[in-house]
């Protein structure tokens, strides 16, 4: 049984849903050690999530982002928490509904995910900063 | 500490929610071995999710996919993505709102589920094609 | 390797997202043991769900509340599942948007938690019953 753990930073990103796999696999090479596993990419943040979606065409991360914007719009007269901004509490609430953590099977040393699947940080603030990321990886 | 891996095939489905635990059970028995641990179930896909619900009243599944449905509705004018039908980008945007597993506690053998809780499998294409779930379960 | 796993019950609270991490903490003092691993929360129903969000302002857990009860309305007139109040079927809805479960790393005996995190009760229902959650804890 293997036990990795690496805590890393992304670079400031803009506003919107942006591919990580290969940065993830890049800075965490211990995968390839492991043949049965997990591996969990864990966002230390409440304005920027973790989401699994195509990673082909670029128009999908476009579409949900401009999607997320009319299902969780800015200046909502129930808002009571805006002092950060109209980008404040509509970026807490996308990130729990899009989720703090993505979790993805290991074999043979590999991501298993699907042809068409790649890792995606959700950037919900405007003028997002650098987001910390802990990478767990376990499994035989 | 054990650790279990399969990945199996589920035939086409119908748009909707659907129940899957009798399914994933019965491909793997291997979680009676397992006191105390995990099982994940992961989907390879970027057009249909996991998520887990109501078991008994079928109505519940329903009412899940009219809510969905409006919620992100087909042919926004904002949608670039839509070269594969109006359902191509609704699901991809569905996918990421339940998302693209689910990880449930093994307890002596047992999913330690809740009385009327079940594992959905969520599929957004009104043409469904086969789905590809990776199981993978742990523990002691 | 070590695995805990304990399960506990909350009691009832008022329809609304709570702030759970002190309680989690404080009846799994197992986690201390885990210089590398993760945490996961696991809650047994379909009407009440867990997430992470800002553990600082109680606006946020407000404002949440407010637009879950938007974007998920009571008495649409699609709901089959009413029999429960207009409160059933949201609550269903909200559970899945939200998730069943999160997934938190350990390090050094802690969770690995940004500054600002939180975990989250959801209660969807006006008049919640005592809730139960599975805590599995596992790693070197």
């Amino acid at each position: 049984m293997m036990f990795y753990q690496k805590e890393i930073s992304l670079n400031p990103l803009n506003r919107g849903f942006h591919l990580i796999t290969t940065e993830i696999l890049s800075q965490f090479p211990e995968i390839k050690n492991i043949s049965i596993g997990q591996l969990q990419v864990f966002i230390k943040h409440t304005s920027a999530s973790l989401t699994i979606n195509e990673n082909a065409d670029s128009s999908v991360r476009t579409d949900i982002e401009s999607h997320f914007n009319k299902m969780v719009p800015e200046d909502m007269p129930y808002y009571k928490h805006n002092y950060e901004g109209s980008d404040d509490m509509p970026a807490h609430i996308k990130t729990s509904i899009l989720g703090n953590s993505v979790t993805i099977p290991i074999t043979k040393g590999r991501l298993n995910l699907g042809t068409w699947q790649g890792i995606y940080i959700c950037e919900h603030r405007n003028y997002g900063t650098s987001r910390k990321l802990v990478l767990t990886a376990f499994g035989n």
